[in-house]
């Protein structure tokens, strides 16, 4: 471990301009090299000059720093290579690193030596504003702005966030396939593909199914991949192609489940807090929000989820008066969110209006046993979830009433005919849970290359 | 975390057949409760039974016990429902846990109550030899035997393994898409899909091109999903759908890949020797083999590596006289392989053989600054990887020469016009390393659900 962090932090040095060397590091390693002599790699994020001063601030993927040249200290070829440098230029920059409490980061370095590596002219993403069309279009150079950067490092701990989580808690990772021959909920938002000999494939909605067969296998499982929905959709909560991670237990029920994305969730909001406190600030994230996803979070029976509702509607905060039995629109699930300070599980939903394959409550045949968990501060819903029915019988009844091919789901029968127990699980997008940490918009910045109805490039 | 830990072991209790509770634990958990009354829960791996004494199996997921019912130790009705339970039978099975050295595990647990959930009759798979197509079209019951079971864990560590040591070593999350617009090595091997409105998309082959603009955004940055090849051969060695890393590093060079590739496989290799000692024996794995991966590996120049195979030929141990300028066959790489202890890094190959994002060898630039990690023991290419070319003429070149279509490459033609920087990567498929550190022979089984030239189900 130690040698590894020496060589990232010492990267073997490079001759520069001026024909000295000094040890290479990265700029969020700054902080260990105040008063030294270094050399750091990246590209120009900006420049700006005052009379004999530059002051180019350098990226390099692990943060930026301000540089401040000074005419007399540098060469004359350095500052005139510098002085009219383009945005997004590659160089290389050899300096002594300041502590600067005023400076973004904490630190400036006065310039010693450069060498341009790469003179770029007429970089497309310039400070002033551009529209979305334009930012989607370039969205492989987006991703250097800082405000994408800082949303992606966001994702990356969020992923690892849910790994680590998963992983800790004994669930064991099973990949499903992408590549499927039937539809999980329903045939009209597949994406078909060409398989071999005329053959069709669909790509995968959901991991769910594949799921009930390794959570027989392992007790406790999950999958985490990219999942695809082609709706003819545009909203600021839809992707055509987004990750979605699914953890399944056997010999659990409603409450199991609950249990579980209560904890899933605060952990994830806790690590975003822990390790991305620079990446919130360039957000403009009102941290405060998330330090209150903490379990337990309320749990409310769809029955008074429709009460609050309705108690809206008469208050005339709601347009429609909502029916008992539907399912709620963006502007019910704003609304009933916005009565609480954490995240909500709204659970027992009607069963008209869920999969065919979620268990009914004993008690209220009607309803299923599912959960919808709701996100603070009208960010939707976050995770879909609940308890799987185990009856044979009561399966291929629904597997007929749903018009689902039954030969199909003949393998899925299996679970039920060869050992079946009680279990339950949940699914949770990526995207949705990043923009909601984030307190960002729109789903599309929280992908590297988003897929979108009118989207497929770059 | 430490009442995380206590979750995990003690459940909350159920009422068993006699009407009394134990704590519910995992098997795996079984050396914390020896001389204690626990409830396990499970299915039946195997029934044996002499006179007045039943030798049920129970697997939950986390491991196989043996339990041991004496027919005056339990009830009557729990004697007669166990006698002739079948195999896969769900059940709860309360009892002692006692230390046993001779028994698999190390434990036994003598049975004091039981509870049938599902009684199964006429599980598929039995105890006798079943034909590969047979069990492929069980794979979703295949899964619960102890060989499947065994791989499948050594794949999760694999994967964990492979994300740990990227993030530690600081490289950042980068998802590349699945639907890409174009082809990133040839057109022959690809899935087409039905997009919107008529448009046509690709399942993607590989993350490469997008990696390099990420790595110009964060560095060093990774991608880690599944990857397509519509190939139609039915070897061992291929998946249609398989799972591939893919770390990319900006101002990197071929040494550098190959730097991290000797420890990026090593520590995959110390890992699950670290972790899955259990299940490497289930395999019969030789580990001693894996103990072997350590770095640095052996470099061989690919002129070296056909005077290898010409020195073979000449002994009589190649049938074929390898041309220089071909690349190499299943053969020759096991032949390569086999002169080693260590895996072996075969660089700088024919540039006309390799992708043409290759950089080229400044010093021979008929040869491409390339690298193949060949595995041990003849388990053929695990990493292949190398040095980008940064010059814009160079790839407008190379685009036009390989007959690509020049307007799909716009955007990354973009990254070697606005700070273009030496950068360097490699891909590794995560079934055929598993498959090495399994040492079994298909990497069918190294993956949950194969997807394969005439296997699409289930």
């Amino acid at each position: 471990m130690a040698t590894e962090e020496i060589q990232q932090e010492e990267q073997p040095a490079t001759t520069t301009a001026t024909g000295e060397s000094s040890p290479q590091v990265y700029i969020n390693q700054l902080s260990k090299h105040v008063g030294a002599e270094v050399t750091l790699r990246g590209w120009l994020y900006n420049l700006r000059s005052s009379g004999k001063l530059l002051f180019p601030q350098l990226r390099d993927g692990t943060g930026v720093v301000q540089c401040v040249v000074f005419k007399k200290a540098v060469a004359e070829e350095v500052w005139d290579a510098l002085k009219n440098l383009g945005q997004e230029s590659a160089l290389s920059i050899r300096g002594t690193v300041r502590a600067d409490e005023r400076a973004p980061g904490g630190f400036e370095v006065d310039v010693v030596g450069a060498e341009v590596l790469h003179a770029v002219e007429g970089y497309p993403i310039t400070p002033k504003e551009h529209g979305t069309e334009f930012l989607m279009d370039h969205r492989h150079l987006w991703l250097r702005s800082r405000r994408q950067h800082a949303i992606l490092k966001v994702r990356h701990t969020v992923v690892r966030a849910v790994r680590d989580f998963l992983d800790n808690d004994n669930f064991t990772l099973a990949d499903a396939p992408v590549l499927t021959p039937a539809a999980c909920e329903g045939t009209t938002t597949l994406f078909e593909v060409d398989y071999f000999n005329d053959e069709k494939a669909y790509l995968t909605q959901s991991g769910q199914l594949y799921n009930e067969a390794t959570a027989a296998a392992f007790g406790k499982v999950y999958c985490f991949g990219p999942t695809f929905r082609a709706e003819r959709s545009k909203t600021r909560r839809h992707l055509t192609e987004f990750w979605m991670v699914e953890p399944e237990m056997a010999f659990a029920h409603l409450d199991d489940v609950m249990n579980l994305a209560e904890r899933f969730v605060s952990s994830i909001a806790s690590r975003v807090l822990e390790e991305r406190q620079e990446e919130l600030k360039v957000l403009e994230r009102d941290t405060s929000k998330l330090e209150l996803i903490v379990p337990p979070f309320p749990r409310l029976h769809y029955d008074d989820a429709v009460k609050m509702l309705h108690e809206g509607h008469e208050r005339g905060e709601l347009d429609a008066r909502f029916e008992w039995g539907g399912d709620f629109g963006a502007p019910d699930e704003t609304y009933i969110s916005k009565q609480f300070e954490k995240p909500v599980m709204v659970h027992r939903y009607p069963a008209a209006i869920k999969a065919f394959y979620m268990a009914r409550d004993p008690e209220r045949p009607e309803l299923a046993l599912g959960v919808d968990v709701l996100a603070s501060e009208g960010y939707g819903e976050v995770i879909g979830g609940g308890e799987r029915a185990t009856s044979l019988e009561f399966l291929e009844e629904q597997i007929k009433a749903h018009e689902l091919p039954r030969e199909a789901f003949e393998w899925y029968l299996d679970l039920r005919r060869y050992g079946s127990v009680p279990h339950a699980g949940f699914g949770m997008g990526i995207e949705r849970c990043t923009a909601w940490m984030c307190g960002i918009e729109h789903v599309r910045e929280t992908i590297p290359f988003p897929r979108m109805l009118y989207r497929i490039r770059p």
